[in-house]
């Protein structure tokens, strides 16, 4: 827990993520678009960050005045609730204004109404946008149409959840109160339709952690090459060894993909049910992005236990937010709290 | 009217209800779930803080910092923009952030589900949730969850909707300017599908009102055995003795149930017409929980009369829903105002 | 742009606009239903207080305290999530709180519902209410019922939008650095149908600009009787002589309704295609409410070009519902900022 006042001063040079503006230091507004523009460094600058944030978010008052008058912007082109809200809660507890945009992609298909829509929303003032979309790249499009504002990725497609990462990092270490070097990390279930797990496995390897998928070869990605991470699809063979077991959310179109059998098949080979969660060693976190299908995935009585930290990841998921958010649009001349 | 400044400490150290949290006092969250358990000191409590309020909101900066930082969260699972934004907008005078989350009750229909989405959202950071479902009881079993956070019953089932009962409770007094002891109260219409009606009657009999239930027998509840009421079929007999006449609203779908011959006949027979409004004494109340049908259970007539208090009770709901946020999440430290 | 602070003081003397209202000076809440009622004075009224709100706008924390505690409701009873989103903001950036209320016409028909619901959110304590709905006339209706809080027209039917007209005036004042006086401006497409184009032709000639409508017989109003406008069936003919061509969206239920043949042959005779924007002179600018049907109303190059100010009406669309709200609710005792 760091003691000092983070001014931000120091990320105000440069871009978090430079999304095609390949000016210098100091040029056009700074991005979070994804985990692997981010590398080491940068995680480790949000990572440390949140620390303060999750002090502050346990007072009695949790709320800065860092972003007073700026306007973050949810622009989600997908329906998600907890993400949009946990954004949302982190821009107020920065005291930012918060407009919500929804819309169906439907009524977007055509290239032009995107660029209209988002320098619409722009125009009106804002100062960040979080943006969502089935779409993979559309969050560096949009970075790219910006003028002003600061992007985050709020999940694109089967691409990158960066946020999502570090708050599953954070909460790793924080929970474990050691680095995540030489951790040895599982991420079971559905890696080819998640950008969880892409994110998850870019930002558990840079820093220094094992990562071994755990999967149907269906549910895995075509090529693997360049990923940093053991494969394996046996699950009761991985487990002992894993020092955190990430559950990905099994999605129910899955099935009408033919990719699996039948959910009783996947809960059999690919779930952590109650006898297999005995395999796990003494101090080994289970993890899951949430929502949760009990019982698929995760046996209901295992996602309860007390080395799941389901809640955890949430609660860090708005102080990862703030850090993100106070990275980006922070003055440099306010203190964090 | 109350002059002293009220800080909250005398609640501080026991629930305003229980909800199975045995703990003794000052343990857990408070909540507020029911006119049952809240009793007649409980209520009074809460209409004399009112008075307060009440006075906050004619000033022209009506906002007091007492909540500053917390977070209120409305949890509807059934669709309700009146009750919702009553609630959203006494949370905002006291300076308190809103987060806005609804859903339909068919994505939600495991209780997996529904505890999962209360978790997350109270591990957002969330101090207190106001919820409405239509499965009676549900805000208890919130409670129970609950970890940190209070929890609000905006309306559960056909079973309470206490802030509903506050509002009246208050309109009636500060409208006449006495106590209830004594009044004589008849509710018309809907008694069995009625969570206002049932709220009602605890809350007006708890403070010394007679009750008397009006409507036809297919639309009471099958038995009345323990509710300190009268009943009566013959709306025309009532009227004369009434201080107050409270009239729910009449759901359409309850001729599809066949528990109505027809809209017409249910007017002729239980609707305030014009004709019959004029059997009430003088000073007599007409109210009405909103939002009206006119000429169905009320002429439209007879709803714009002096006599009809509805619009006071929709601005005193603002009061009476900011005096039970203050009293669950007041810090004891702050002022009200 | 203006250094004097404004304290509004000089406005709170009479209604921006009357409503049925025939108190005398100060009586009442003020209201801005349309810019016929404006005037030409009251339209230059606001255009001076925005540039106030531009410049705040342009500051690092743009947000002043001007309407503390008021609450601003957003009554819209059809969608468009680009007005309703700029209103909000230009509240928010005042520091007044938010009430959204919005709900499909369908579930709105009788007369007695709508009023109700109006009633019931002014009730809450609402001091303005921003209204949108399909029915020309219902801004005033509202404005007939409310008993504290003032009525601002969001778009009524095919009326009046006169918010979008100040925004669209006040753009042309300050890309051009000139008053309206004299300018020659287009308004090309669907005339009969839009509330743009309505309030636009009514403050362009109330500001001493000559106004030309381009359109085809079939979406041209049925009578121009008393419309200060010149009518053109020649697009070709009309562009070089203009300070601005104006473009109308078109909405594509026109062809469903036969007023026109087809999408492509509007284009290719009302459509702003790269070679007709070649006839505009140097100096002139292109304006559209958006959203904008690139490819339609107008070529997707020629929306981009820098003569092209739609993101400037955008962002001055919150600079000028700013002032709006400011004159209607401001106390006269705060400064702007």
């Amino acid at each position: 827990m760091q003691s000092r006042h983070v001014s931000g001063e120091g990320m105000q040079s440069r871009n978090l993520s430079g999304a095609g503006d390949p000016g210098g230091p100091g040029r056009g507004p700074k991005h979070l678009l994804s985990i692997a523009e981010l590398g080491r460094s940068g995680i480790e600058e949000i990572l440390e960050l949140t620390d303060r944030f999750v002090e502050i978010n346990s007072r009695p008052i949790p709320k800065v005045p860092a972003l007073r008058g700026k306007t973050v912007a949810s622009v989600f082109f997908e329906s998600s609730t907890r993400t949009r809200l946990s954004f949302e809660t982190a821009a107020r507890r920065l005291s930012a204004d918060v407009m919500t945009f929804s819309a169906s992609s439907s009524s977007l298909t055509k290239g032009e109404s995107l660029r209209d829509t988002v320098e619409t929303i722009e125009a009106m003032g804002v100062h960040a946008m979080v943006v969502r979309h089935r779409g993979s790249g559309v969050p560096w499009q949009v970075a790219r149409w910006a003028r002003h504002a600061s992007v985050v990725n709020g999940g694109d497609g089967r691409h990158e959840h960066p946020t999502q990462a570090l708050l599953d990092a954070y909460t790793i270490t924080s929970v474990r109160g050691t680095p995540l070097d030489g951790l040895s990390i599982g991420i079971v279930g559905d890696i080819s339709h998640s950008r969880v797990a892409r994110s998850d496995v870019l930002a558990f390897s840079a820093l220094g952690a094992q990562v071994t998928l755990v999967a149907p070869p269906t549910l895995l990605p075509p090529s693997l090459v360049g990923w940093p991470v053991a494969v394996s699809h046996d699950l009761d063979a991985v487990l002992p060894d894993l020092d955190v077991v990430y559950l990905l959310r099994l999605q129910q179109e899955r099935m009408d993909d033919a990719l699996l059998p039948s959910l009783r098949e996947y809960t059999a080979t690919y779930g952590l049910t109650t006898r297999r969660s005995r395999l796990l060693g003494a101090g080994a976190m289970i993890m899951h992005p949430g929502p949760v299908n009990r019982g698929v995935e995760v046996a209901a009585d295992v996602i309860d236990l007390p080395s799941s930290v389901v809640t955890q990841q949430v609660a860090n998921g708005v102080a990862v937010r703030m850090a993100v958010l106070y990275l980006l649009l922070g003055s440099g001349v306010d203190r964090v709290g």
